[in-house]
């Protein structure tokens, strides 16, 4: 799928919803000038189209194979991994102290969105390095980062989270795999572990796997938990992989997608060697981990864009050059490009206003991860608020733009060939993976909206009714400040059965108004310009009023949930 | 994928939506009496539960074959298919003056149903079958007639339906397959049609394919289409499958799903010696073609009910089964099944909801035509103007549901084992095939708002008025009989621009009615009618008033879509 890196809308999105301008003015951010931005949007555009793009085929086709020796990666991969460590896409984000760049989260949030829409199998590797990076900076001793960070910063080494296990899956806490003192400060761990993305594979000499397990007597449930650093091959004296560790990949799944991604059934201490380090604390592993998480769920919500970036492209591109029928009502008989017909016409601005959208979410709370690492609290506690919002939302709309990418393409959409298929079959695990999207919204009435006894929420509101301009958005913020007072304070399965419309609410409220900023920042009358008008203008007259018929659904009771027993569900 | 008959549910829709009664009442349909009706569907049931439904998944992983002898079907199906023939089901709505049995076309429905809940692919053969018979019954000469109905009306034979060329889809008019004169009255035949379902396959000993094609110096356009019946086998002075004709499959797509379902490109006349017979007037094909398309629609909306019934029983179970995290909010801390929570019930309901309003819509539908078989105009009006509500909406509903119950099933739910993504991937293309939803809201717009001077919509909105209860359900009703009055009198490009979500707004107005007059007819207190009861008030309470959240989508002018130059899309 040819690819064209949408370098003008990431710049405009970084510019006045990231505010990046404004991080560049700190310290810690000086070296993310114009000049700077530019450079790295443009290189890694230029990369991810012409090394990566090229085998999202086969990463589709073919996809990553389990053998006896372990994970053996499409042709290519290796190849186009070891570029993108040799181009130095790996430390953008990556902390200065150990060989990375220390550029915004925010930026890095658009590198990985580029790679990532040139292959989303391929890009979620260097997503997982980037949990890893943040949990080791925040959590491991100065000799764990010592050890494992210069090679993580740089993609070299390539990070893993193992959280589930078959009986724990939304349910961390209830996880069985151990880790027992071996007498030399470190662990023996065992355990099975599934769906470890990346668990395995033939493209760095050495995978760190972050694997979340209980020490002796540790109290039931997630408190009892804690973090281990597990590398497959174990360091030598000199620091460098030497004894393979005691983790084996037991197999692979057969997914419906994302084929380049292994998503691995690793077991630890099959023959009681498998030696682990603590991360932080004992008992410390959920916080350790929600560190990485929160993160990992704005890049999951990345995901979202990145697929709808992909599929829009497509369809684009189909759409421009598919001839079909007559416009309707015209004199003119001859048959146009399908993109001239009303209907194809309101599913590509869709397309583009939900992409759009997307990434404006998604960028707004990478742009809060930054402002709060200076210091600014009320940042923070937008991050938190959003978080939920970024990461469920943007994946719906990933899903819903990749489904009318297979419509723009009519029988052909349904052909493997044309590629439309493969992003609504790699899409369709991001609601669900990280915390599914029922999850989210959960987090989102059941902790967030209670930050701050309320006020975290209520600054959000605050933030919306201070720049909302069209009436129906107006409408929507005003909807969504009375939903969410009600839901704070309702009982829980009022508020949970209400958690997943009110998620969406409050996400269009939000980007309905990024999206106004957007627009009030547009000065120019070029094709750009005229296609972000008429995405934002479709945006406000037609999925902003959407949500607002999402309001019953949002303070319906739970009692019409629960009218029925269980077992009524099968009659 | 196990699979339970919905026979208490596919009873009441026959008798409140369909009126089966009433139809029973008739000659023509005096068969049709309960007792019959209930041994169809529970016999059906237990044919399909036990032949057709363990043959879902090797249709899915091996699915039909491409060999040079022509196309393969996965082992178990040609003898599924046999049984079939043999137990009659496919007699069930044929003309019972062709070995048929004559019974009503819902009746007819309710057996594909089941059919194809069990097995979606292998029921398109089925489906296609019942499109022939129609187009030969209604345009064949006698002799045409008896010559194929007879094998037809058993399923002994089955038929294809072959319109789409590469530069001719949403475009029929754009076919150039040509039809010669031999001389002798038969047609020599010559083209290539691709997305031809069963195109071929070793489960009968012929194949009827319906092909339009152009005669010499026919009219541009299709006003210049004819109908031709080509053989597989050309029949013997017995009548009996002779010389294979000149047809030949050149390929089968690889398809995201539905790989039972062989999709072939053919290729006619190769030879120059394909032989086919006129079905009806030259000139005539159009006409004839859409009296087998009409029912055909209803058919594909039919296949959103299937998808979303078994999707939906995949995810009840799993929901009733997994066992994961404690109630939030209770005291009782210990894990329940995932049935329990609020949002996981959200879901279901939802697909419950859905399923049922997508029976309701296709079945009401299929009621129409056999009201109109006994010569009710107003009924055929009212069959005209649903039949693009039932074809798109209740596919739409399909891949709802499918995406759902993968997000029910979680992390399992992406991977293929479960059945759950197998639905998913099935489903996407029923609001592609038959006329794309999009075409279905152009005609609904283009056609069916006009017909008898707004007469019909008219009709049907008073039926709807007459009906509805719930407040928010009166006020859809009287919002889509304002914009659909609006888009009447509107230009081409705004009719179309606002089709699709008025579209939405109308079947959901009429699937709000049809499912309260359903829970009017409820009557006692076991498990099935509560279920129905809590599924209905969910539907009232949050999805009609999703849908008035559409209105400013339908009364959207189309200037947003033309605000850009087409090439702007790209930007």
């Amino acid at each position: 799928m040819p690819f064209t890196p949408p370098v003008a809308e990431q710049r405009l999105v970084l510019d006045t919803i990231v505010g990046l301008p404004d991080l560049a003015a700190s310290d810690r951010f000086a070296a993310a000038d114009g000049d700077t931005v530019d450079a790295v949007l443009e290189g890694v555009g230029q990369f991810a189209a012409g090394e990566w793009a090229p085998l999202a085929r086969i990463g589709d086709t073919v996809g990553a194979q389990w053998t006896a020796d372990g994970v053996v990666m499409p042709d290519g991969y290796a190849a186009a991994y070891r570029a993108y460590v040799e181009g130095g896409w790996g430390t953008i984000g990556a902390p200065a102290d150990w060989g990375g760049q220390g550029l915004p989260f925010a930026l890095q949030t658009a590198v990985l969105e580029t790679l990532g829409t040139a292959n989303m199998g391929f890009a979620l590797c260097p997503t997982l390095t980037i949990g890893a990076i943040e949990a080791l900076q925040h959590h491991g001793s100065p000799e764990q980062q010592a050890a494992y960070l210069p090679h993580l910063s740089t993609g070299e080494w390539t990070g893993t989270m193992n959280l589930t296990e078959p009986q724990a899956g939304s349910d961390v806490g209830a996880l069985r795999a151990t880790a027992t003192p071996r007498g030399d400060g470190t662990w023996s761990i065992k355990g099975t572990k599934i769906f470890i993305s990346f668990g395995d594979h033939d493209m760095a000499p050495n995978i760190v796997h972050l694997v979340l397990a209980r020490t002796p007597d540790a109290p039931v449930g997630t408190r009892g938990i804690s973090l281990f650093l597990v590398p497959k091959y174990r360091l030598d004296a000199d620091g460098r992989p030497g004894a393979l560790n005691d983790v084996r990949v037991v197999s692979i799944e057969h997914k419906m997608g994302l084929h380049a991604s292994p998503t691995c059934v690793l077991s630890f201490g099959d023959h009681d060697d498998c030696v682990g380090e603590l991360i932080g604390p004992e008992h410390g592993g959920m916080r350790a981990m929600f560190t990485m998480m929160n993160n990992a769920r704005l890049n999951v919500g990345l995901q979202g864009v990145q697929v709808a970036e992909g599929a829009t492209q497509a369809a684009v591109a189909y759409a421009l050059d598919r001839v079909q029928s007559a416009r309707a009502g015209g004199a003119d008989r001859s048959s146009v490009r399908i993109v001239e017909h009303p209907d194809v016409r309101r599913m590509l601005l869709r397309m583009k206003a939900q992409t759009q959208a997307a990434r404006a979410l998604v960028y707004y709370a990478a742009g809060q991860v930054d402002r709060a690492a200076l210091g600014d609290a009320a940042a923070k506690a937008r991050l938190e608020m959003v978080t939920p919002l970024a990461k469920a939302h943007a994946t719906d709309l990933g899903n819903e733009v990749a489904s009318l990418g297979i419509q723009v393409h009519g029988g052909m959409g349904y052909v493997e060939e044309t590629g439309a298929a493969q992003f609504f079959r790699d899409a369709r695990i991001t609601p669900i993976y990280e915390g599914t999207n029922g999850i989210q919204a959960a987090d989102l009435v059941g902790r967030k909206l209670g930050l701050d006894n309320g006020g975290a929420f209520a600054a959000l509101i605050e933030d919306l009714r201070r720049e909302a301009e069209a009436e129906d958005l107006v409408a929507l913020v005003a909807a969504c400040d009375a939903v969410g007072r009600r839901l704070a304070t309702a009982d829980a399965d009022d508020r949970l059965a209400a958690s997943y419309p009110f998620l969406t609410m409050l996400s269009v409220a939000l980007c309905g108004v990024l999206l106004e900023r957007e627009s009030r920042a547009l000065t120019g009358e070029g094709d750009f310009e005229s296609m972000k008008r008429a995405s934002i203008r479709f945006y406000l007259e037609q999925i902003v009023p959407e949500a607002l018929g999402l309001r019953a659904a949002a303070t319906a009771p739970a009692t019409t949930l629960y009218a029925l027993p269980a077992a009524a569900f099968a009659a």
